[in-house]
């Protein structure tokens, strides 16, 4: 197994994930702690190209070659970055992961949980996140957050065109998860301040860490 | 069902498979078929911008991206293109379809064969060939055609950097295929002249058509 620690980031658009992943990023390298921040579509050479497939909506894509691609992404994502930087001790923070796949493609789209299940397996390659935080916040509040953010520009990202009832079911999804794999998977209301919310990411990351200290400390390393 | 006719064109490069695609092509269309050609990786928009990252090597893909990204350009081109044209009743001639994606990641890359199964199931949506022709050649001919053709171009495509083994697996693989299902995949020997292996496409094809005839013929649907 891995030396290090995979934690992802969950939630819908608006939802604070990014944020609040530089944040703890931020936080962590403060502490010494060796780190990687990647995403996802994109955290690859391969996958930037992919990622400009996927949200610039130049060409049409069809949904079942969205999952696939998406699955691509994620292979050589895993395959290339996240696994070598668990293998060599690393804390890895990526914004989003395969529970992505199964809250927008499968909640989303509609596609069947069996179909999912197997593209979830093939893309991961078996890789699962050892902690997965999602933040959750409402469609209405994320939305608002969105046009805020975006300005002018809030038609650009196709994700952003999405109507209000795909988001309300990716929300569910998110909690669904949380419900069902309540030890990997932690909801966390984002519905306050940037600051409230910082707060729980870090009362959940430090002990998470400290026990799982897989995850070596620079200072210790050098 | 669909009302058209599918039928999928294979073999490793060199053997001749789209050269006697176009002859075929042309020989349909002077009969009046009502016909639509095209080819995989790269048979719709979105696909041929998935044929460039795939076949220029400009970025590094890992292996299993790599079955993913062609059941994507699969899963587009089934369901944007060869499914509609099916559905209109049109003769669909492809070059390359799933049974690359068993020879190529299958035989050649070594996936195992319940992943490939997977994939080929997802990617085509359940879309199999009416008939597939498979023009088989020794990988030393083909080689050599393929030396032949590029002239001094002949490391730009990925493809002609492999090896002989690898090409030797992929060439085996096929002819599996065609001993497993003798009804729907034909071995064609591609071995001697255009003209001669024409012939023999010419031999399988138009009794398959005039047995299978739903794909009308444009001079009855004026």
């Amino acid at each position: 197994m891995h030396r290090g620690v995979f934690i992802t980031f969950e939630g819908i658009d608006g939802s604070g994930k990014s944020t609040h992943l530089r944040l703890l990023a931020s936080e962590l390298r403060l502490r010494g702690y060796n780190l990687v921040t990647t995403r996802e579509p994109g955290g690859t050479p391969l996958g930037a190209r992919l990622r400009d497939l996927l949200l610039r909506g130049e060409e049409q894509v069809d949904p079942l070659a969205e999952l696939l691609l998406y699955a691509a992404d994620r292979a050589q994502h895993v395959r290339t970055l996240v696994r070598p930087a668990l293998e060599t001790g690393h804390i890895v923070l990526s914004d989003r992961y395969a529970d992505a796949t199964v809250a927008y493609q499968g909640a989303g789209r509609g596609f069947p949980s069996d179909l999912i299940a197997d593209i979830v397996r093939i893309g991961t390659d078996g890789l699962m996140p050892d902690l997965t935080l999602v933040f959750d916040v409402s469609v209405a509040v994320a939305h608002a957050r969105m046009r805020k953010r975006n300005g002018i520009e809030k038609e650009e990202d196709r994700f952003e065109r999405e109507e209000v009832e795909f988001h309300t079911r990716v929300r569910d999804a998110y909690r669904q998860l949380a419900a069902q794999e309540p030890t990997r998977v932690r909801l966390i209301d984002a519905s306050g301040s940037i600051e409230e919310t910082h707060a729980r990411v870090i009362e959940i990351v430090l002990p998470f860490l400290e026990e799982n200290a897989a995850g070596e400390k620079a200072a210790r390393s050098v």
